[in-house]
């Protein structure tokens, strides 16, 4: 956080009642101070930069013309939101943002008034927005509702839906159409070249909303006139600039495109249109990253860059040389590429996340065969669906808690039909500082019910390339792997490829007393928290040592019937464990299978608990969670 | 079945290779049949009439200008398909329809290579569609790829993103809009609109068509300047007909709106695109329930209507005149109109279904207060959500398998918020003859593992409206009510309001050997068990009764821990029976409750299993699953 005194105008700003007092001229220098402020904090405490610094105008011009909290400004994606903390009240504890306990790392109505809505996936806005507009309506009263979108969020079905509502249903939101050609890498799709070409000239936008002032002004129209104007409107523009809008198609009243890091004419035109009835939609044109050079050079990599120096603009990498395990992201962007050389039907499908997930590998070496679909989960599955019904072989690459906006895809239009396809969830489990919207906490629970699939969680590395090679051999349907972020434990991971009996776990270490049987990489945690407890019960009486055998399960589904049946043979305490959701994942799996066929064994079941879990290290999530060696140790013994 | 003699054309069309022999001008004929070999089935015969009715001439015009099955059809939602399934083959087995072991009520490519792709969920054709289309591309096969949706399927977030991403990757894909400006119920939204509005002047049509026709002949034009032929167009035909086109604004070559009841002209025009490069969509207007009087004059009612006489028209009615019990959904839609007439925070959200939840009821007499977004559930959900937020109290009500459509929206936008408000999943559990993409089995495990939810499930009529009645009101969080198709048990349902407590079960019956705990109305069949299962013990050895306790849970979550400890201490041997899948739900529950508190007990699960449950009775269907009675007597024993 900076120095107070270089902060004239922020330092004096606690809520944007503040803000409000100042005069028009004076916003640039908030602005200034603002991104100013965020990027000396980030630069310490790392976050989401590039989307905040944005905005930077746009939330300054929002809390100013609006009567925030009482209006709503609905965000997408809370990224872009870390100037509007700044300016709600935040600002002192801006630094603790992310870290356990904690200013949370999403907008979330727990912590702000100000803050809408949970805004941890994209494209929710408008429809939660138009909710909040109905009820203003029902409820009589005045309130304005904003939501505010990334063209990167507008390729999000749910983003279509709500505009599609929008039209029909009576309601006088304003949706700010945030336009920076981004998701975090480049947007893409029809609805991204759509919004390129619509670069009306300014000229004539500026000529029709005088003609239209003036025409309300002395009468001529009025709201009931409102849908005439609008395609009188349309018409005009079309000669114009020889350009549809969909938009106005829709009767949507459309502002734009204008320069949203303009404050002062952002102010301006915010100001002329949010007393206008009806739905509408201004569009504006930001750059990401902007006002700090590193940043808008290349915004994907700064969209989350981690520390760095603020003079400099250097990212500060970790100067230890020594030899590290690779992300497990990386281990899948290589070995796909490796098995896409040798498998012609191989094709790669994320939803905008090409970077996030590393298939930028392949997209980089095989262009034709990788497709970023945008954000657009249910389509990423339904389309890999498609593709392998004739005959090709789709890695479908989604994070485990996007992969929740693509349920029914799974279900209805691949396991309904036993496709050979991949699916692979990025980030399952804990994943830290992202905190309960980005935890990929619930798909063991979901997907475990879901008949036909196969559901496999490498313990490392080599496991997930290996399972990667098994999952692409044609007949073996629907193949999810599920691995978390971050970093494995092997170096080495660059194994020639073993095909893995689907349905088979392994044996990782033998022991009487107690069995442990983990599901993925949690299964290292496990290995730790044995080796505690044996050396605990050493200790305590070391003519009564305890043997602890510890079982890597592979597979969710199917589970391993033998191996279990072993288990329940020979065990009369068994633990689980696994990086997800305590109800219905592998111990309620392992407990089906015990009391299906009988076998009286007290199950300890570990795991995430029934409750949204907060943000903090994954270390110290674990812990709380009681998913940590110690406390671990602590249920073997 | 008609009979063939009446049939000149059907009864020599074993597949499309037959119907392509014939000359176009037969084709009218070829449809005047189909059309009475559907609407003559389907009077004794009950299924989905008036869609199929409304596509009989496209149907014919694909089979015949396609190289059907090479060529692919993607039909979006296969209500409309029984056409397709008469031409290609099956029309001895049509009589078999939507019966056990009979043709499958939805195409599916497990029944016929003609059925491309799973259909039973709406908005899906156009992404399966790209997928084969991209297959065919990489594998260097020229087929032609064809996704069929209705305007109602186009408000649905995954045909968005579809279009969205077929504007963006090379592929020649063909969409046929077939705009019969319905859901089931009337289609609503903001593309709806926009539709009705795409009534461009066909001289202007005909005349484009001609003009770039002749410029790709002699050569002025190319594919490689397809764009600026579309973009030339769009500027045309904004200014003939006063409109944008949305898709032409995404690059997709647009077509239409033409007569898609006109099988010469459907021929002529599909002849004239199918070869054009790039993405295309032509857009048709059709009848829905065309060529049938009563069901063109009311397709809701024509959708699926049961038996019916061919001649007058009149749907049969069973003529029993004894009172009997309602449907679950009119239990629901007379209860939401009363609560709501009492309390004015409640609101209602369909995704256009008004008519199938019986939520019409509150339409008609609060249309304010009801909200019909299309078919669009993650966008009611979240719709719902921002209502809630402030301050409403609304019953967003969905069919449990389109639930699958809304999970991460239920997760994201309501429970990380704890929302209060009300989610009712009718057609939770067995559905019957919609078959498997409509069973409602999968909502009890993916929705336990959601923190915040209460999830409930009444055992009969009183008890759901009772529910209602509970979950209205303020601080009890997201409030999920889930019940079945079709008819309750109780006549007079209509008791005075009572408040069931949130978490508590209820013992039915006192017993001491055996408990059955149920969860919702399947504990009606539970109950019949138990009586089987004493008398049969009775009937063995008089000296030894069998004393089964029944439990009826009614919540899964959260789970009444008091009744499960009641249970533990005191019984040896538990049966669960719920209406869902096996793994995850209420079976899993209890066995996790007695694993984490130490009771041993031998427990038996009974629930759907885990496969796809095909089609057929809901009796048959349970026996099949071994939930019905007799099967549970077994258990029991």
């Amino acid at each position: 956080m900076g120095d107070n005194n270089n902060f004239k105008y922020l330092s004096n700003i606690d809520s944007p009642k503040d803000l409000r007092k100042l005069k028009v001229e004076e916003l640039p220098k908030v602005c200034d101070e603002l991104r100013k402020d965020i990027i000396e904090e980030l630069s310490v405490n790392p976050g989401h930069l590039a989307s905040s610094l944005g905005v930077v105008e746009l939330t300054v011009a929002l809390h100013y013309v609006f009567d925030t909290p009482y209006d709503r400004i609905v965000w997408d994606v809370g990224h872009q939101a870390y100037g509007h903390k700044i300016l709600t009240g935040r600002r002192d504890k801006f630094c603790t943002n992310r870290k356990l306990h904690g200013i949370k790392p999403f907008p979330h109505p727990y912590e702000s008034e100000y803050d809408t809505f949970c805004c941890g996936h994209a494209s929710n806005s408008i429809s939660a927005a138009l909710g909040m507009a109905v009820a203003a309506k029902l409820n009589n009263d005045s309130r304005q509702v904003v939501a505010v979108i990334g063209d990167g969020a507008m390729s999000g079905g749910l983003a279509f839906e709500g505009i599609n509502n929008t039209a029909s249903t009576p309601n006088d939101m304003l949706i700010v159409l945030n336009d920076n050609n981004m998701s975090i890498d480049n947007s893409v799709g029809g609805m991204r070249k759509y919004l390129l070409q619509l670069t009306t000239n300014s000229t004539y936008n500026d000529l029709r909303y005088k003609i239209s002032r003036k025409l309300f002004d002395i009468g001529l129209l009025n709201e009931k006139r409102r849908k005439g104007l609008i395609r009188f409107n349309n018409s005009v523009k079309s000669v114009l600039s020889r350009q549809q809008n969909i938009f106005e198609g829709m009767d949507i009243r459309y502002f734009g495109p204008t320069d949203g890091n303009d404050v002062v004419e952002l102010v301006r035109i915010l100001n002329a249109i949010k007393d206008m009835k009806g739905p509408k939609i201004l569009h504006i044109h930001t750059k990401k990253g902007k006002g700090y050079a590193p940043a808008e050079e290349n915004a994907t990599i700064w969209h989350a860059p981690g520390k760095f120096d603020y003079e400099s603009g250097e990212r500060i990498v970790s100067k230890d040389d020594k030899p590290k395990p690779p992300k497990f992201q990386d281990v899948f962007g290589l070995t796909l590429l490796e098995l896409a050389q040798k498998n012609p039907k191989i094709v790669g499908v994320t939803p905008a996340m090409p970077t996030g997930c590393s298939m930028n590998i392949m997209m980089k070496a095989l262009p034709e065969r990788v497709f970023d679909v945008g954000i657009a989960e249910g389509h990423a599955v339904t389309f890999s669906g498609g593709m392998a019904k004739d005959g090709l072989m789709p890695f479908c690459n989604i994070y485990s808690s996007f992969m929740q906006r693509a349920y029914d895809n799974i279900i209805h239009d691949v396991a309904t039909m036993n496709l050979d396809m991949v699916l692979c969830l990025d980030r399952a489990g804990i994943v830290g500082e992202d905190g309960p919207t980005h935890h990929g906490a619930f798909d063991l629970a979901f997907l475990r019910p879901i008949p036909n699939l196969t559901i496999a969680s490498p313990y490392n590395e080599p496991e997930l390339r290996n399972m990667m090679f098994t999952a692409q051999k044609q007949g073996k349907g629907p193949f999810v792997i599920r691995y978390p972020r971050g970093c494995g434990s092997v170096v080495d991971w660059r194994v020639d490829f073993e095909e893995i009996p689907v349905g088979k776990g392994r044996k990782l270490k033998d022991g009487k007393d107690v069995a442990v049987l983990s599901l993925g990489p949690i299964g290292i945690e496990a290995g730790k928290a044995i080796a505690i407890a044996e050396l605990k019960a050493l200790n305590k009486n070391a003519a009564e040592p305890l043997h602890i055998a510890h079982y890597d399960m592979r597979f969710l589904k199917p589970i391993d019937t033998e191996l279990l049946h072993e288990v329940g043979r020979n065990f009369k305490k068994v633990v689980t464990i696994e990086d997800g959701v305590i109800s219905g994942g592998l111990g309620s799996a392992v407990l089906e299978f015990f009391a299906d066929n009988g076998y009286d064994i007290d199950v300890k079941r570990i795991g995430i608990p029934d409750a949204f879990v907060e943000h903090g290290t994954v270390a110290e999530l674990r812990k709380i969670c009681k998913m940590d060696a110690e406390s671990i140790a602590e249920v073997l013994l």
